[in-house]
């Protein structure tokens, strides 16, 4: 007989999923990863990640996903549906959609697949930065409750204040780590790729109605690379490229350990100004 | 009593689709724009906006777009269903999957949407270069298909030649612009986004087993300042970010007169090496 033993860890409550077979898992809100309308992008990515993960027919690990947040998730219940469309030898695609009484509020393709050793390199490199302990931690105001699940240590970019002007350029850099620190894997770099608060605050200089519509992450590093991060704090950098008619993209690396780039992330951003 | 017109122009005739009904449009492969193995990435992606774009419900113009490669385009008939999967005030999202005998190749998820007048701000500038009546046309070896379709002018990073070795960076820059000429379209803008060859063949000198996994789009520009683009060359560049065990992502940027950000990409590729 088998207990059942609640997780130990905010975000690992989170991204928790009962298997309700057929490729259907079902899945609650957390308080702690409220954003101000509706759960933090991030975790709901994550939360996809976890769907195929715990799917029995899932291949491999994370190459690629691609998040729409199609509409706003209501605190409360929801449902994943899961679908391997195609398994190839090495790669395998998915289908998803997170479901609210029937209606679709998140739908996302993802791409797992095995790796194996090749030529590499590396075309970008960290940026020069002090060491996260050399970095104050804070950044986001209280009432982002997300922001509190982070150890933010912003290089540059903060988040900006009551008092704060337009910026010249929208790039953030950041120490980020969980707190209570937990060893990094997929589902927490994936909620990581999304930490980036809408580049259009940092240009305008005051928060502005703004929502992620599309989040695509790429991963760079396969599991074992994960592993060898532990709880270490990730480098983070994000920055857009046009803003115009109602819309603009952000561009994000996520470093790790020694410099090496874990993942890419890119989205395009609804905003109102 | 109408009499149906065949395309004039062989793009036209590669995303020509006939509505099946109920979501369904019928399409066939195009021996001009035949890639290695299969179509060229940019032509299914295209078709597959197009589907959208005659789909009687679609709102609004094309915002983002995922296209995930889950298998091989035999030569011969395709179809694809598109699916409204939820309409919001301004944006619809769009789940789409392209299908040879029932098996699944090709799957994608779009966003549509109307746009306003917002603030707006450019944060990247498109980069110096001659003209293009001062660059040499030419760059594709004839043997793939698709890329005759293309007046490519290439100004850095060309594709390499027998003889070449060894590049220090993965970045090309080319003017490019259908040949023969035609007025630029979400459409065109769309296969436009995948002409960067794979950045591996660069880097390494050589051709090697590579394929798109999956390509993002985001557009920034709207039916009018697309129009406005008639058809002058775009200039594209892309770039590779990090290479390794078996996949390396790239991204992209095509810039139209004037300066103008039209549209940014990324994708991730698989290679062998």
């Amino acid at each position: 007989m088998s207990e059942t033993v609640a997780p130990s860890h905010p975000f690992d409550a989170a991204v928790e999923l009962i298997p309700a077979g057929d490729g259907l898992f079902a899945g609650h809100t957390s308080a702690d990863y409220a954003n101000m309308v509706g759960p933090f992008g991030g975790i709901t990515a994550a939360t996809l990640v976890r769907a195929v993960q715990q799917h029995p027919d899932r291949l491999g690990d994370p190459l690629s996903l691609t998040v729409n947040f199609a509409g706003p998730v209501a605190d409360g219940p929801f449902e994943i549906a899961a679908r391997a469309v195609r398994t190839n030898r090495s790669t395998q695609h998915w289908a998803l959609e997170l479901t609210q009484d029937g209606v679709v509020a998140t739908t996302a393709t993802a791409v797992f697949g095995t790796r194996r050793d090749t030529w590499s390199s590396d075309e970008i490199t960290i940026p020069a930065v002090p060491d996260p302990d050399s970095v104050a931690p804070g950044g986001f105001p209280d009432f982002i409750a997300w922001a509190r699940n982070y150890e933010m240590r912003f290089v540059e970019g903060g988040i900006p204040k009551l008092e704060s002007v337009e910026h010249p350029d929208s790039t953030s850099t950041l120490w980020v780590r969980d707190t209570p620190a937990r060893p990094l894997d997929f589902a927490a770099l994936t909620a990581m790729s999304d930490v980036f608060f809408p580049r259009v605050f940092l240009r305008r200089g005051k928060f502005l109605p703004a929502g992620t519509v599309t989040l695509t992450v790429y991963f760079h590093a396969d599991a074992a690379a994960l592993a060898e991060q532990a709880d270490a704090a990730v480098l983070g950098s994000a920055r857009a490229q046009r803003f115009g008619k109602g819309y603009f993209d952000q561009s994000a690396e996520l470093w790790g350990r020694d410099g090496v780039l874990l993942a890419t992330a890119h989205q395009l951003v609804y905003f109102k100004d």
